[in-house]
């Protein structure tokens, strides 16, 4: 019995290799995809940030674009932290993959910190519009803090 | 008359150069951001390819979930090939400024097909995916052929 639930798990774990293995042929392929998907967030972050700090006058319909292209961002680069992509061009810390349930937490933390920026940004409301995007951003940094080398 | 006129055109194009300068801090950051949507969006089409081609089964909702990807994504580079933008670690030819409308043109008929991608992939009907895919793909190689370099 031991043996038969043994073989179907290693099964299960060829299988889901081989579906992340079909995603990028290389593990570079991965590390290059989510750092793609982190620099077009950070652009459109960047953009909110400067109306969030004044830098530029606060507009609900720009601000609302770009937090929904954040929103978009933030759903990809996650499944690309596969197996054996530690190493190579990336600051991702080993962390991740030994706290890998404390990592998960911190992108889910984004994705509905990122929805909560959308609705804030929706309504018009400027001082609703910081409070969210400080949120957001602080979910951006405590990963980093925890999962990205300096 | 006259030279009213060109004073005006002088300060609506200072306007315009402030406004993109806004977006990127330098012209390479541009170049760094349209570069990694353009990852985005090839790793996304790549499974959408194998899907056509026959290599891996074709699956309705997830065909649907990454062309949806490929949409977003076809919407963000763009804006990103704006003026002091046409050198350095680019493929970008200079047709792409020579020959703008028509660059504008192109990058519109991706957007256009990526949308009926999306429907076709939708209606779980795989000769119509194909059919979609086929000349979502051609969009890109067209695009490929006129204005990035081998």
């Amino acid at each position: 019995m031991k043996k038969t639930v043994l073989i179907l798990v290693a099964c299960c774990s060829a299988v889901l290799c081989f579906s992340a293995a079909a995603q990028f042929a290389k593990p570079e392929d991965a590390v290059k995809y989510r750092k793609s998907a982190f620099i077009v967030m950070a652009s459109h972050n960047q953009r909110l940030a400067q109306m969030a700090q004044g830098k530029v006058p606060f507009d609900a319909k720009l601000a609302t674009e770009n937090a929904e292209i954040v929103v978009n961002m933030a759903k990809l680069p996650w499944h690309a932290f596969g197996e054996g992509t530690d190493t190579g061009d990336t600051k991702a810390k080993p962390e991740v993959w030994k706290q890998n349930a404390k990592f998960k937490e911190a992108a889910e933390k984004l994705q509905a910190e990122s929805v909560k920026l959308v609705a804030a940004a929706k309504t018009g409301k400027e001082d609703g519009f910081k409070a969210a995007f400080s949120a957001t951003a602080g979910a951006c940094k405590a990963c980093h803090d925890d999962f990205r080398s300096k």
